[in-house]
Parts: structure tokens; C-alpha cells; sequence
């Protein structure tokens, strides 16, 4: 993806380096005094050997723009380099580290970085694998598309009419009456959550969920200031709630159906006890459904269908089901929120792509969407038994699992904490990627997302050799 | 857009309204204690007669459904719904209230709200016309796509490696030297304000601005806890800009080419004075550049194009010139800058729709962008200058303006100050939609953003009059 030399250059590769090293320099992409990537990135990211890169780095460092020291790395050298360019830059460093929003989990921007390399085996990602979406029928569909003029300008705050129409009818078969007003076209379910950090809750807020989270791996609420709590399922839960409650505005977060990342479902019971708990006390709840789609079985209903208070925030996408690159997903609420919410989405992003959005309405207007719902859970099915015949095969010793109901993940323990950032960075030097479990509750060193939705079977047979092998060497 | 009584229905229409707006109270779209649209509103949402509401409205009275309040309104009644329904519910006021994001200003809601009815005429509207769009030849390239798995997965952090490598080759032509890795895809240019505002800057910094602003209509870093510092480019400029830096942490916005709302451009000279200031005193620049391809004559260069030293983070988007729907923006910068945007914009929406980045991909490499612009400049030039003829006959005694050297406005100057909230009511009145002044200044009550690239040069005429008629009668 990045800068790489070109073999039809008139300058040898050695020579195509230091040149882009200066101008990375030169135009103040890479700031005096800041660190170079490592001899190992650079090589991997030219596709070079490291001595090709060494040499490069010699010529550079003769020529007084870089410098080494000692044990550290090699730095953009502060003296020469800034004589010559008579000026200092503005400092980035300082502007970054002093601004609002949290970065992303070092784990999580590396996993960021690599699921855009090629040879590595991805073993939790949450997304469909290429083969897995239907590309080919969504081109298809790009050509059935007929444009308005109207719908290709600035969008209605709340998104084209057309879809919400249609997601109030689809989203009666999942239990929910609503109506068009009560809809809102977001660009996937994460703006949602970043929306309602904004436009909902105050700062300090208290957002209940439970562990371990996907909400741990994104940041939403923690970067716009809000406090995570996490609660359990039980018999104090009521007391718990009703204790912090009273301290601060609150908000529960959960996702019932099919959870990221154990796959786990929340039996009618459960729902309604917490539904119930959440009314008692007016604290919202935001029911995350985006994975409800891809049940092996018949669907539980979701908690909002029985919501005749406006007490949940209903949260839908297509991210999992037809293609991320469309982020289209919607929110269900009351109307005081979608107005609320699509004030905001208007400050920020004027709305969702009008040619995603009218994707989205011709699949789920023709009956393409349902149908291919049918054939990606009986793909996926498939995937899933066949990664636990590999997990009862290699696996079963050292650790457990739940059979999976649908989705893309199953919840692998390891009986022993041995799943830290040392597994996961040495697996990554076997260029296989996990998502480990510390990325959803931070002191949990027991299991891995498991994602059998991305990588082929044959890939994750390999990977998954990789994991034993590894462990057996760090043992 | 909203819902409206069928004429199908087996039900009269008054016992349509009295049917749903019970449904919105009992699904809790509408909470207890809070006050319904007017008589006027809702028989503009039904596109029914007042006496159609009103007797839809006694029968809810009837039924104690809703209360009258004297001089105040209607609002849903407390006490008998409440306890029917034996439950409060979520205070969603309260939650909106207290939440961190503001509030998009009366006038500006107002604005997005009248922009989605049909029989408005648009005076100030920012979009191109629909028949300004070149719909059919979307449409058609469409048909051109090939999609790859890849590609509509979830996007890499900066966005579409394709399309970043075009948009460095087209950014030649601008002056701007800088490689795809300097480049980040977002949905718009409003969205890399945004992310900027999030991931670049303290609470509390300043933004430095020349009024009128844009940014006083969008609020993207008021919402975020920056203060917004007015300047003027003059003498004590450097001075102003020394004293404050010296303070908080800052930045400096500008628009120099064809600003909005003026639609006036810096000079060269303009330009590098403020860049060497800025460069002198380590203030970052954002230059939102998003109009410069609609100037009738040959554009003066990008402040961008003179920065060798990372000051300038330069924002583009096709929403001005291609479509709007499309949500594409781009922002070029140096890589710490990239890496943190990007970072963020991971975290906020997963990346802009890969359909949208596909659709521009295509228009780049194809040269239909280019071959668009053209025809697009001269059919905005044949309009600016009837616009500007009416003016001549029917303004110049009672306001001035500068003849437009391209985008989509003239910034009309009244010589008493008028242009206040009233005149703006009165006008809606008329269905005649303004921008006025004061929500770029709001110490502003001269100045009308004339938009000759929406309303048809007819429908401006028939505004205009409306505009006259109005001011004379408030005389």
C-alpha cells in the first residue's frame, strides 16, 4: 500500500530510497527530531533486503540529515538538517497528544495496520471474507440503479426516505414497529455509537455493559469522556444500577443477539429482566443488533420489540451481512433522539453516501438482500463446523469453547492466561493475526476471537498450527 | 418527507391524524409533557387544511390525550396518559440538554429542515442544482464499475490506495506536491474539520478565523470546546496572532480561494503573508479549499503549494463540483497528522463508503471529472451573470455586491441593517428560503448569501421580488 521502489526506474533501488527518505524529510512529513520506522519496517515496506536498506540509511547519515543513537534508533538529525531549513515545524507530537480524542488500543492500530497486508492470516477479523460477499451481484446491481438528481445532492438529515420506508417494513419481521420518522440512516453502527456519545449523554456518564466488550476495542464513549462500568448479569445487578444510577446520567449498552466478541445470546428471559431493570430506573438501553441476521437458527427477538416506552435505541447494518464498504446502518428511537442525532450527523459528515444508501434500498427493495441472507448463513454454518472439527481436534486439551449459533466468532478459552500482547506480537512475527482477548476486557489473558468469517478454512488450519506451535515454544 | 394521511385509505383523514398521533405518543415518539407541532406545522406536514387539524386535535383533547396550554400551545397531557401508561419515561430533553455536542443553530435547522420540502424557493442554498449535476452520467458510469472483494471490505485507515494515488497526480495541477501516503480519504470536507477538531487540538484552543465564517454555521470546533477568535488581515495581524498563540494552543482557518460565504478570494500576496506569519509563529493552517475548481478565470495557486514545511492541512471534496451525495473529501497533510485522522476516523465510522471512493476513482481516471468541470464553470458563469443583471435592476439602489469570479455565491450587502431573524421568518412565509448574513456573523444584519447555483435563474427572480416586497412592507 505504502511507497515502494519501482524496478523501471532509472535509479537503482538503493538510490530511489535515499531520495524518498530526503523528500519524506524535505517536506515535512517526517519531522526533525522524530524517529525512524525500524530497518524491518522500511525493508518490509520497500520489499527490499535489509542491507539494501542499511546502505541507504549510510548515505543518508553521511549526508547529516539522519542520525543514530545509541540503542534507540535513528532519528531525523536536529542540527544540520534544521540550519538548513532555517525554520522549525509545527509540532504535531504536541497538538496529538494534547487533543481530545483517545488513540485507538496500540494492539488494535497494529491489527489496523496489517489487515491491509497481504500474506497474513487473519484470525479475527470480523468481517466477511472476499468470497464470502456478493460482489459480483452488487455490480450487477449497480447497473439496475436508476439516479434522481434529488437524491444525489445534500441528503435529508435522516437519510433517504425511500430506505427508512423500507427498513420500517423490514424491521417488522424482526419484532420492531416503527415508522420512517423514527429511522435514521447512519454510516454503520459505530457512528451510531459516536453520535450518541455526543449528542446523549453528558460528560462523566456511566455506560453499563458487560465483559468482556466490543465497546473496549473502539472507544467510543471513553474518547468523548464517558465512564465504562461493567456489570454482570445477576442478582445484584438491579442494586448496582440503581446505585451508580443515581450518581450520574447513565446509558446501558449491550448486544443481545449473537455478542462481539463471545457469540453468545441472551436468552427472551434475560432480555426482558434487563429490559425491565433499565425502565425501573429510566436508563436507556442501546440493543447493538447487527449480528442477528446471521443466526444458524431461528432468531431470537430482539429487545426492542417489546419496547412500547421509547427506552431502546435500536442499532442495525449491513456491515455484516452485505458489505462494509457500503457503512450504511440505522438507528430506531424516539423522535426527541433521531432529531437530536441527525442534527449532529449533519455537523459532522452532512449524511451517509446517497449511492450507498440507494444500494441498500434496491437490495432490500427487490428481495436480493433476504436471499442472500439465506445462503450466507448456510456458508457460514459450514465454515463453523468445520473450524471446531479443528479445534476438537488440536484444541480440546487446552482449552474450550461454546459450539457457535451463528455470527462470525466463537469465543476460544485457553485454560491457561498465556493470550498477551507477547503471543500476539510473536504470532504476528508468523504473519498470523489474532484478536486477543485483552482488546475486550483488559485483564482477561484467557481466550481469542476466533473468526471463522474471513480467513478459508485451510488458511485457519494453518493458523491455528501457528498458535500451538507458538505456545509450545514460549512454554 | 414525513408521513402524510392516504387518500386510499378506508379511514377519513381527521381520523388518520387522530390515529397516528396517538401511535406517536403510545409508541413514545412524542413523550408526556412535551409540546406538539403547531396547527400551521402539521397541516403543512399532512398538506391538509388548519380546520382538517384542528378537529383531529379536539377529538385528542376529547379523549384527554392532549392539553391546551393557555398562549403556550398543545402539549401531551400529564396526568391521565401518564396513568395509563403507569410508567415515566427516559427524559430524552434532559439527556440532550446536558450532552457534550451543540446544538446546530435555530436558524440552521430550520434551514436543513425547509431544504427537503418541494415548493421552497432556495436563495442560499450551497448545492449544486439538480440540474447542475451530471446525474445521468453517474448513472452511466455506474455501469463501468468493476468491483473487487477487496474493495468493498472494510477500507484501509486512510481510504482507497487508488484513489489517493490519483488524487496526488490531480493535486499537481493545484501546485501540491505530496504522495498518497500525505493523503486521507473522508466523507466530506466538513468530516476532516471534525476529526481534526477531535484529534489535533485542546480544549480550549483557538481557531482563528476571518468573519464571516462557514464554521459559524457548522460548529464543528465549537462543539468540540474550542474558542473561535476573530481576525482581520492587517497590520496588527502578526501581533494578534503572537499575543494569543503565546496563550493556547491554535490554529488558523481560512477558505482563500472563492470564500464561503463572500465568495471572495485572497491574493497571492495575501496568501503567503498569512502563511509566513502562521509559519513564523508554528500555527498550523487548515485551507479548506473545496470551490477553487469553480473559478471562472485562472485559479490563483493553493496556499498548500507554497508549504514545504507540513503547516498547511489542505482539505478538498467533490461535494461542491460532482455531487454532494457522494460524501468524498480529502485531506493532505504530513504523516503524524494522517496517521491520527485516520486513527480516528477508524474509530468514529470505519471509513467513507468504498462505492463512493470507487465512483470517484472512476471519474478521476477516466478525465470525466475534468471534462465536467469545464461545462459545469461555464453553465455557473451564465448564471452568475443573469443573477447579477436582476441585481442591477432592482438592487443597486438598496444594496452592493463584487461581480463573482466563480463558485456559487454573492455575498449582497444591504445598505440598513435588515437582514435580521425576522426578515428571514418573514421570507419562509413566502416559502422563500435566504441564508442570512448572521449565521456566518452574527453581529452580521447586512448580508444575504446569494446562491445563483441552486434556485433557477426564474425561481431567483420570483425570490428576489419577494425579498423586495417583503422589505418594503416591514418599512
Amino acid at each position: 500500500m505504502k511507497w515502494k521502489p519501482y524496478a523501471q526506474s532509472h535509479l537503482t533501488i538503493h538510490e530511489q530510497i535515499v531520495d524518498w527518505i530526503k523528500s519524506r524529510i524535505e517536506q515535512g512529513h517526517w519531522a526533525v527530531g522524530s524517529k525512524l520506522p525500524t530497518q524491518r519496517q522500511l525493508a518490509a515496506q520497500f520489499n527490499v533486503n535489509r542491507s539494501t536498506v542499511q546502505l541507504a540509511l549510510d548515505d543518508l547519515k553521511a549526508d547529516g540529515l539522519i542520525e543514530a543513537r545509541m540503542g534507540s534508533g535513528v532519528y531525523v538529525a536536529n542540527n544540520s538538517w534544521n540550519m538548513l531549513l532555517n525554520r522549525t515545524r509545527p509540532n504535531w507530537q504536541r497538538h496529538i497528544e494534547s487533543s481530545i480524542h483517545k488513540p485507538n488500543l496500540d494492539t488494535i492500530q497494529i491489527i489496523n495496520e496489517y489487515e491491509q497486508m497481504e500474506d497474513i492470516i487473519r484470525l479475527g477479523t470480523g468481517e466477511l471474507s472476499p468470497d464470502l460477499l456478493p460482489t459480483k451481484q452488487l455490480e450487477q446491481s449497480l447497473q439496475e440503479i436508476s439516479l434522481e438528481s434529488k437524491a444525489i445532492g445534500y441528503s435529508a438529515p435522516q437519510g433517504s426516505f425511500k430506505l427508512r420506508q423500507l427498513l420500517s417494513e423490514y424491521l417488522k419481521k424482526r419484532g420492531i414497529q416503527t415508522a420512517p420518522e423514527n429511522i435514521m440512516i447512519v454510516s454503520g453502527a459505530l457512528q451510531a455509537l459516536h453520535l450518541i456519545a455526543l449528542g446523549l449523554l453528558e460528560r462523566e456518564s456511566f455506560v453499563f455493559q458487560e465483559q468482556p466488550s466490543y465497546l473496549n476495542s473502539v472507544l467510543p464513549f471513553q474518547s468523548a469522556g464517558m465512564r465504562m462500568v461493567s456489570v454482570t448479569r445477576d442478582a445484584k445487578l438491579l442494586t448496582t444500577l440503581k446505585t451508580l444510577k443515581r450518581k450520574r446520567q447513565s446509558i446501558f449498552y449491550c448486544v443481545p443477539s449473537l455478542n462481539n466478541p463471545t457469540g453468545q445470546s441472551w436468552s427472551v428471559k434475560e432480555m426482558q429482566d434487563i429490559y425491565h431493570a433499565c425502565k425501573e430506573l429510566q436508563i436507556p438501553i442501546i440493543e447493538d443488533d447487527v449480528y442477528h441476521e446471521l443466526r444458524f437458527q431461528d432468531s431470537s427477538p430482539a429487545m426492542k420489540s417489546f419496547d412500547t416506552f421509547g427506552q431502546v435505541l435500536y442499532i442495525g447494518s449491513v456491515s455484516k451481512t452485505l458489505s462494509p464498504g457500503l457503512r450504511i446502518g440505522w438507528v430506531v428511537a424516539p423522535s426527541p433522539v433521531i432529531e437530536r442525532l441527525a442534527d449532529i450527523k449533519m455537523q459532522t459528515d452532512y449524511g451517509s453516501s446517497a449511492f450507498s444508501q440507494e444500494i441498500v434500498t434496491h437490495w432490500l427493495a427487490s428481495g436480493l438482500y433476504e436471499k442472500h441472507l439465506i445462503d450466507l448463513r448456510d456458508q457460514l454454518k459450514r465454515r463453523a463446523s468445520l473450524v471446531e472439527e479443528l479445534l476438537e481436534k488440536h484444541f480440546s486439551r487446552i482449552a474450550t469453547w461454546k459450539k457457535s449459533e451463528g455470527g462470525f466468532y466463537i469465543w476460544l478459552r485457553f485454560n491457561e492466561p498465556i493470550v498477551n500482547k507477547e503471543l500476539f506480537l510473536a504470532l504476528l512475527n508468523r504473519k498470523v493475526l489474532i484478536n486477543p482477548g485483552y482488546i475486550y476486557d483488559a485483564s482477561d489473558l484467557h481466550h481469542v476471537r476466533l473468526s471463522y468469517c474471513y480467513a478459508s478454512v485451510d488458511e485457519i488450519q494453518v493458523g491455528l498450527q501457528n498458535v500451538l506451535d507458538t505456545i509450545r515454544h514460549q512454554e
